[in-house]
């Protein structure tokens, strides 16, 4: 065990903040981290678009369906997939761009995204700070996209609140290691046992904490019985991306 | 700074490694690390797949198009999209899932990913250990399935090699700062001019290196011209997931 691990395994979400501003030098160093971590063919198709202003942060928080730690916070960083970039690279060469228009592509750019915000998360924990990731700027991405300035073949994958964390809360259970990691090839019979587990171990922690009884299959089941952000399909084309090749 | 921004700002992908195994305690803290990681409504769709048997490794160089470190090195963690554990919390509260059906999935279940192999990364980096990520996974992912007896509604999204280093090479330059930071709004003028001002940066560094001679766009747009791994949308559709809507 080292400090880093211990940063690590000490993540919790939070969700309430206080009212104090992060320091330039911090954040600094944090941007620094998530631009760190490698990316795919060394492309770097990734953005980070850096959110202060309180007016754009309250319109954050409203875009994403009433999300108050966005506009509490004092920072909302956007992590974006960013194939404008790399366009100008095909451009200047005579090779026009064609990895957008894939599955492919917006694969690797969501994946290099998420690698770089995990950078950023362990970052600003080290530092002493607050994070939560947010979805929910998928909620209505072109809303977004022009609240942010963002040129075509970019789009807003997710957003991460950092702060000072007012927030005190218990780590969250994960479901049993056995059902996240597999050895050799996936161990698909443990995974009922362990979803069943995590059942029980997810009423126990919420019945600890006062809040309303549920599962986890229960609030899954819910969410995931739709497709909850429907937009991001139709941005995704009017941004010059295809997913269907 | 602390150790664990040290850690970060050191990152170096690793392609080739001394021939001794990592500890299993140490490889269970990188696992951990990585399920610490946050994911999306906590619904945790990644699951990890631990390759350390040889001849296992020796296939996955070969189905990469050859890259040797994936044998070399004595363990290859292959991070998985996971919508089967999801699928089973809708089955066992009668709300079949359809979230895999759409971008929004496909999106989620990447980042995700993503956000677990940066902690991964990070957690490998603190012990000492080298890296590299392997998007390779994704030239022959059918292929990658069966290996790993991977159940529909999950995909291969990305690899990678974990061992101890036997390479010292030097940091890789990034693209100018101003070019992934952004303030407030996207500020497109000032990419153009940083990526011509990368050019020069690696061609300056590979030169140093004794490399061939290239720049960064001529690079990306060599690969980026074409869908460079195109079975990867049959392949998910084959999988049980839609990604045109």
């Amino acid at each position: 065990m080292n400090a880093t691990l211990e940063t690590i395994k000490a993540h919790r979400s939070i969700r309430r903040y206080e009212d104090r501003p992060v320091d330039q030098a911090h954040l600094d160093l944090i941007l620094q981290a998530a631009q760190a971590m490698p990316t795919s063919i060394n492309a770097q198709q990734v953005s980070v678009v850096v959110v202060r202003d309180a007016e754009r942060r309250q319109k954050i928080a409203a875009l994403t369906g009433g999300q108050p730690w966005i506009a509490q916070a004092p920072v909302f960083l956007v992590f974006v997939m960013d194939f404008h970039k790399t366009a100008l690279a095909g451009a200047r060469n005579g090779k026009p761009q064609v990895i957008h228009e894939s599955a492919e592509g917006a694969l690797v750019g969501t994946f290099d995204a998420g690698i770089a915000m995990g950078g950023a998360i362990v970052a600003a924990e080290s530092l002493g700070l607050g994070i939560v990731p947010i979805g929910g700027i998928r909620r209505d991405p072109q809303a977004m996209i022009e609240l942010l300035g963002l040129p075509p073949l970019t789009f807003p994958v997710a957003g991460l609140v950092v702060g000072h964390p007012a927030d005190r809360s218990a780590l969250k259970p994960r479901l049993p290691v056995g059902s996240f990691v597999h050895e050799e090839t996936y161990g698909a019979t443990g995974v009922a046992d362990a979803v069943e587990a995590y059942d029980r171990t997810m009423e126990a922690y919420y019945r600890d904490r006062g809040d309303k009884s549920t599962t986890w299959t229960a609030q899954v089941a819910g969410t995931y019985q739709q497709v909850y952000y429907p937009k991001v399909y139709p941005t995704l084309k009017d941004q010059g991306f295809s997913l269907d090749k």
